[in-house]
């Protein structure tokens, strides 16, 4: 039993998939959210820069005395998970990427594999390498969608550009593609595109496994405090807090678009990295 | 005559769009372009972030000697021209909220002037007080346009995805509404938007002025080189370097959509600003 926080970092809001992934699972967890508003996105950065900021970010948080480190971003799952793990040898860590590509592997039925992502995510290609070592028989394809992003943001989660847009994207792989090469699993490998599930799930169909990183990474932290004897007592609900590296206010504001609950910009503290 | 280079300052690479406007107008004009790829967007920044950030860059941009800085991020121009005037006072400056905004002022047959703009643009409310400083009586509605940088981004300048976006943001201002109530004037207050001017004009009609705040910047360098004796002699076309804060690779990849000419990452020097 420990009752130390659980913390989260991000480049920005939305790592709250991640945060409200675990809230659900866990709810006697107490979690440490570390947004770095001021430099996101990380997606567009080079690798250099990506693994300065992330050892920045784990040591603010290490600094705040959490029992484990959960890389809610994908781009510094993607390109930093080594580095850290080096800095921070004591340090349980789970990224984003292993968890959902594991998932994929074995959600689908055929092993067709489309990963939808940001650029630099599909750049990177850690989530093929980690399917494939979850299966390694899996055809993966990535697909950089960056303008979900953009409508995820922008609350379009619906409606005929949020379609026109999933078409744009997917209809090669899903819509219009044989049945031979149709996917068969959608692996969401952004903490935004969660938002967008209930609409990709209408327009897939039900015969397409849909995996989010989000409830898989969840499910991951839990295994790790579970086997490491680190989960926290049960009893009243963990309280949860939030660093920024910009605006409180608008992280409050955006925050809804991620989380259900009500966040202020008083519950976000504004902190440095350097 | 003053052969020295004009630096323009952009938070990434849409002021690439000033770039060209100022090489389309002054070709003699050796430029010096500096994106904080790495920083970028400001947008989402606290005033006090971006004052900071600007002061650096025109730091630098100051440190290899030019002779008049054009800043050609709209949220610089908007939050941070002030600070930048008080910490360099000799050096002439040009912003891109004013010169459009002006333009904008006397575009308008009867001053119904829309000004579509990221988010944190809009916020500031810069674009309205100038439009009503060239022109009292107008009456300015802003439009805050995320999805149109991503499209933009993404080259989807055109299409069906393009058009029932610019529906979604202008329809009521401009395709939808009355004839009293209709804009007659449309301000890009985005550096990205210029790259959207073919589809607007198309959409928007004849009727509609659109004014980008671009060329208008590049004509009010233009003056203020010429009242200061400061133009460059003419003879051969001057040379454009370029400086950003991450991986050249990246912003070699992305200029294209901005400028017509070849820029290859060799072209671009990395440097740290602080």
């Amino acid at each position: 039993m420990d009752p130390r926080a659980i913390g989260v970092f991000d480049s920005g809001v939305g790592g709250l998939t991640v945060l409200k992934a675990l809230r659900d699972r866990l709810p006697w967890e107490s979690l440490l959210y570390l947004g770095d508003t001021a430099r996101l996105p990380y997606g567009t950065k080079s690798a250099e820069a990506v693994s300065a900021y992330a050892l920045q970010a784990a040591r603010a948080l290490v600094a705040r005395d959490i029992k484990i480190l959960v890389v809610a971003d994908n781009t510094s799952s993607a390109q930093a998970l080594g580095r850290l793990r080096a800095a921070f040898p004591d340090l349980p860590m789970v990224g984003v990427v292993e968890p959902g590509s594991a998932a994929a592997g074995h959600a689908s039925a055929r092993g067709r594999i489309i990963v939808i992502a940001s650029e630099s995510t599909v750049a990177a290609g850690a989530y093929p390498n980690a399917v494939r070592r979850a299966r390694a028989e899996a055809r993966v394809t990535q697909i950089a969608c960056p303008l979900f992003v953009a409508l995820v943001e922008e609350g379009l989660v619906d409606g005929p550009i949020a379609e026109q847009v999933v078409r744009h994207y997917l209809a090669a792989n899903f819509l219009d593609a044989g049945e031979e090469e149709r996917g068969d699993c959608l692996l969401l490998g952004c903490t935004h595109f969660p938002a967008l599930s209930p609409l990709l799930r209408r327009m897939l169909g039900e015969r397409v496994a849909i995996v989010d990183s989000a409830s898989t990474t969840a499910r991951a932290v839990e295994d790790v405090l579970e086997s490491r004897g680190l989960a926290a007592p049960p009893g009243a609900p963990g309280v949860i807090r939030y660093l920024a590296t910009d605006s409180p206010e608008r992280f409050a504001r955006v925050a809804p678009i991620f989380v259900p609950w009500t966040v202020t910009a008083r519950d976000v503290e504004m902190i440095t990295l350097e």
